[in-house]
């Protein structure tokens, strides 16, 4: 395939065609991915979040300027599932990154909600092997907010950052979220406004609190706007990479992060399967829904039809051979 | 089944015993639930979600005192996934509801996340059965929060109701939270502070803005503590409910809703089958991670698996007959 030999040799064309391929779940990003698929695993993947207005976007921007002093090449994706707009657009406050723009080491994409929710989550993770296959380093995915598909996207990172800003309302409700379970490290931006240093202290003793792992999360104040602690925060975030490679942590991340993903198919590949076997399904349903059948039994009952179906489909091909 | 006589009948001493049994994920649960199944589609399910702090416990006790003098019964199911805490324990502001302590018209039970998150918002669905089968006519399941198992419980609820209060932060980031799309109801409690008229402006200016849908959600003010607004609240409700039933989208949502359950049931079920494999999954995904097998292969191998399994079994127990 013309197109996944041009994302493997790094070309920013196909790889740009090769995430529009995606983002429209055309037919064709299978063969794609799956040519693609040996080539991935090389990239490490930053996850960065909060809520709207913590400045992520340009802390990605002075993440990415540190970086790229390291000669690393980075790939960036902006997530926004309150948005329809996708692809290269520079939209709002993204429109910082232009000093990456003519950065041959530098890749940027918008991704916006165009399908349903969960087809974002799943395409967002897409986008990332597309990056990884075509040779970037660091992969820095950015998701405004704190919802559920953002909580699914940051389930891709190596390691996720959760920025905290002073005066954006109750530290504890962001806990509750379900974000302190998936922070790793903390930055504290706007860290030169009034407060920044009771969010601090607030976050730590919530760690103290909460946490009873190996790895405690460091919690770094920056300036966004200025690039103050952008060097530290860059450097904690290959603290907790080096503690993932040298516990094996990073390994048993991607061996889970492969399991769900193989499940999630698997899932995906029964729904497809009952769709083939509508009549039969309908008919059941409308049992459970006069309710002379309980749930589990119908649930047992599909599953027991779509296998005859898969079953006798295998037979037939294997006759046909 | 003892049990389920039970609770059929309205015991709560056996409502008690069933709920348990459901919370504590024991095997007799399936039978209980399937005994009991022919018994439930008869309660409505009315769902109270908002941030912590917004005073919906006290909305709850308030709108069950105007239920109560209609003669209606009423269960209670207060979930709290931050709370460790389960069962008939009446803790913090839950302390209000004792008032219908000596009211057997009226069944409270809290819920906090004892198991995994699933876990809770599968037991609550599972509970909202139990008491639909014991004959309450109301059933209000309350929520802390608005994350992902909050959304998730709220879909077992026919009407929903989000409630705000002026102070709690921006309105926006709730809208954010998908909060907007799943309210039925907006309740506005607090109603008697400073920036309540603000908050019910945004939310409708809002409502203007995103809603093309033929509900159009009211917005009530109320102030719980002295019950202030509650059986305009409750009316706001009735209409929902009248507006379902009359457009036949009452309908359409419980055959949706079973759809949806038996789904899950079929994803649950083939997750145990996996686990039946186990030594031909964990080479599968062996080949995932070496990257030799791209996941979409590995998927397809393990529902043909799982198939030859099920017909293979169901042979051999039509052999055996």
């Amino acid at each position: 395939m013309k197109l996944a030999e041009g994302v493997k040799n790094g070309n920013r064309r196909a790889l740009a065609q090769a995430i529009s391929l995606v983002e429209n779940n055309l037919a064709a990003k299978a063969d794609l991915l799956q040519e693609l698929f040996v080539h991935t695993g090389r990239a490490y993947v930053v996850g960065i979040t909060g809520a709207p207005g913590a400045g992520k976007s340009s802390l990605v921007d002075k993440l990415t300027q540190v970086v790229r002093r390291q000669g690393k090449r980075v790939g960036i994706i902006a997530v926004d599932p309150t948005s329809p707009f996708s692809g290269g657009a520079l939209l709002g406050d993204r429109i910082r990154m232009q000093d990456h723009v003519l950065d041959e080491g530098v890749f940027i994409r918008s991704m916006g909600s165009r399908g349903g929710l969960g087809g974002l989550s799943l395409a967002t993770k897409e986008v990332v092997k597309l990056m990884d296959a075509a040779g970037f380093d660091l992969i820095l995915v950015e998701t405004v907010g704190v919802g559920q598909t953002e909580l699914e996207i940051m389930h891709t990172a190596d390691t996720t950052v959760v920025v905290l800003t002073p005066g954006l309302g109750d530290i504890i409700q962001t806990m509750k979220a379900g974000i302190m379970e998936i922070a790793d490290v903390f930055a504290v931006n706007k860290a030169d406004l009034d407060g920044a240093e009771k969010v601090i202290r607030e976050v730590k003793t919530m760690l103290d609190f909460t946490r009873q792992r190996q790895w405690s999360p460091p919690v770094i104040p920056t300036v966004s706007v200025s690039g103050q602690g952008a060097p530290e925060l860059w450097e904690a975030i290959e603290k907790h990479r080096r503690y993932l490679m040298e516990t094996g942590s990073l390994e048993v991340l991607r061996k889970n992060r492969a399991e769900a993903e193989v499940l999630d198919l698997v899932a995906a590949g029964i729904k497809g399967l009952i769709k083939k076997e509508e009549v039969f399904y309908q008919a059941t349903l409308n049992k459970v829904r006069k309710r002379s059948l309980p749930p589990d039994q119908a649930a047992a009952l599909m599953i027991k039809q779509i296998c005859k179906f898969i079953v006798k489909e295998d037979k037939e091909a294997a006759d046909y051979d």
